[in-house]
């Protein structure tokens, strides 16, 4: 599959394309398209020294669109309004969200936008063509780049186009031992969303690291 | 530990009643205090066929909130008013909230009040001197109840009060393979509260039952 990932080389897009790009072509984008030539060669180095294959190549954000089947918008909810509308080409694109509208206070806390959620939020922006899902929302950076780290993970998706939502699934379930579970509609965004942040919570309460999830 | 359970003889009671008893004075409180005797004795009956010992009394909710240390609100939301308003006693005692303030539409979907969680709602409703804590919010009823059933679970505990805290944590801890993480101050019971509806629309939308949440 043709992945790219807008904002590739923060912690979550370096995480998602260390994982992705011994099994699918990657598209790691960026504003500045010298930083995602960087980010692409590390992952590949990475990837290499531990006899891996990996196909994955440094451009703009907007190749990253252009390039790809499925585009993951790995950015700070901050970013998202303003990256959104410095792109275009969504059109009929499968759309990730894994954006988790949050502050840090005294603790993480999940802000959502007036629409609800992040991912209605994005909805609005996107072309009403974009076959847009909600996923990866909780990874955690450090393990997904540490491809020694077993993840053993689950991951919820939301979406309401049920195709799309089936090759997000599929996408997820292609990574060892990650698990992706449906969890209902893009209106259900909601509360994916919040789970970054009491994951966070009890990383920090708890003295643990990169926190995940898992459902029994 | 003295246990009360306002609202004991619901589902989300009686399965934290099967798994407090063995290890812990338990009061089930109900609205009818015949309802509660029956369920205790139901609770006596299992236990006893299993070996198990039970500490178990039904009584009036009233008296589930007088004869307890810790008193468990294990409630649905809508009744939560009402409830509170009918009983008193609640001064220096450790509160725990379960409840979820959550309504089912095509998926479950998390319905804050005003206050921002049910937790902070309670908070307002209760003497300021009570101990309130949020936990056992994501307790799958019948799987708590079913005894044979290993639950290998985490549960999440908010509070204030650090020393009512370490309390309910160790009263989840007791029971076997159960384990409680800090989640933070009452303020980030929002996201402890968000988790049920998710559990319910991942068992819906993936043909699971009694889903329960892990932390990795």
């Amino acid at each position: 599959m043709k992945v790219g990932i807008v904002g590739g080389t923060g912690d979550i897009g370096e995480g998602i394309a260390m994982r992705l790009s011994s099994r699918h072509d990657v598209v790691i984008g960026s504003r500045e398209e010298e930083k995602a030539v960087q980010s692409s060669e590390c992952c590949l180095e990475t990837l290499t020294k531990k006899g891996l294959p990996c196909s994955v190549r440094g451009h703009t954000n907007q190749e990253a669109v252009d390039r790809s089947d499925v585009v993951i918008l790995a950015i700070p909810f901050r970013h998202v309004e303003p990256t959104l509308s410095s792109l275009k080409g969504f059109s009929g694109k499968i759309v990730v969200s894994p954006v988790n509208p949050m502050e840090k206070r005294d603790y993480f806390v999940c802000v959502p936008p007036p629409e609800g959620s992040a991912a209605l939020m994005i909805r609005r922006l996107l072309p009403p063509d974009a076959r847009l899902c909600t996923a990866f929302n909780t990874v955690a950076a450090n393990k997904w780049r540490a491809l020694d780290e077993e993840l053993e993970l689950a991951i919820p998706v939301c979406g309401d186009d049920a195709e799309a939502k089936a090759v997000v699934m599929d996408l997820i379930n292609s990574v060892p031992r990650v698990r992706a579970y449906n969890a209902g509609p893009l209106a259900a965004s909601c509360m994916v969303e919040c789970l970054t942040p009491l994951l966070l919570n009890i990383a920090r309460f708890n003295k643990m690291r990169d926190v995940g999830i898992q459902f029994k």
